[in-house]
């Protein structure tokens, strides 16, 4: 991850809850989608009829469009809003439902969140690698302190315990330590039953940030 | 990942590409439609009227609605057709437009796609987390066979060299080694000048499946 390598607009509190209410809706529109798409068993023509409806939408989001998505920060908590990132973006439906929680000390922060069909792996469980993206996300947020400080991520080890049950789950993150331009994050994903994934990782501050401080 | 607990039907080549022929256009209508969304900039009406087109989609494909999606196998390759699978389901629009090719030894496979603004990360840059997804699944792919081996993940490290530009990349994976019961594998991920991802990944054969050899 590099962050803050690039200009950022502010928006209000006002402003951000407004954008809010208007996209989660659409995003919560397509997760639906995405799962009935998985689980389906119509037949061909009603598979034509439902691409026909998608591609109409398509058409209509499409009449403006915004080729760079500019990077909005949030001017009461001066965190960026993330809206298309694929971890956490509120505006994009491959993102887990994820809203995370800061809580101040050493980077901690936090997500309850619920992964159902399109996350699935072997049966019944998450794909390991959304618990991959899921922790490697969540640890470079607790990092850069809600990605308010410049770095990217070295090496993260995932190790995982046990399968994570499809279904309602917790991830959580904060900095070990930190030595010279090296933060050391480690964070943790799991369910009702205690932690299925453990995940270590090594952020940098880039050469270019560092005699900023 | 744990594979081959669960029993598996077994589709004929014809039968195959005729689900493909039939799925791989709506999870391309999909993607587009996820696209749209993280880029217009269309107002508040057009959010409704796009939402209420994907509400229609996602009613028809409810019409007949399959709750287990049992895996199915392919009678050529014996390979299971992970097809809701989220890091390469061909009917799962979350997963990147990844087609896995297996060259025979050592578990080696490998693919070429193009990863555009849903998984982007940094500006220009691909998510940490989506490369992770990637390598995690293509190490597992690897170390299974083509997920025909019971195994699960034990641990996996991602040494991220540099960021990886949106746009076409390549991703490979093989067994380097094989210790009792534990399989390494190793993958990289990158683009025309290299690579930009390493992982190294430990792959466990359960205790139910020791017995079988």
């Amino acid at each position: 991850m590099t962050v803050n390598e690039f200009p950022f607009d502010v928006i209000t509190e006002q402003e951000y809850d407004r954008l809010r209410a208007l996209y989660e809706p659409l995003t919560e529109s397509m997760r639906r989608l995405i799962d009935a798409g998985i689980r389906t068993g119509v037949d061909d023509s009603a598979i034509g009829e439902a691409r026909a409806a998608i591609d109409s939408a398509t058409e209509t989001l499409e009449r403006v469009r915004r080729d760079t998505t500019s990077t909005l920060r949030h001017a009461g908590t001066g965190r960026p809003l993330a809206w298309a990132n694929p971890a956490v973006g509120l505006r994009n439906a491959i993102a887990p439902p994820m809203r995370i929680e800061h809580e101040g000390e050493n980077g901690r922060c936090w997500a309850e969140f619920t992964l159902g069909a399109a996350y699935e792996g072997p049966p019944g469980l998450v794909h390991g690698g959304v618990c991959a993206l899921v922790l490697d996300h969540l640890l470079g947020e607790a990092a850069s302190d809600g990605l308010t400080k410049p770095l990217f991520t070295g090496t993260i080890t995932l190790r995982y315990l046990r399968g994570t049950p499809l279904g309602p789950v917790r991830a959580e993150a904060f900095i070990e330590r930190t030595e010279g331009i090296k933060t050391y994050a480690r964070g943790y994903l799991g369910d009702a039953d205690g932690w299925t994934v453990e995940a270590d990782g090594v952020f940098i501050r880039p050469a270019w940030a560092r005699d900023a401080g």
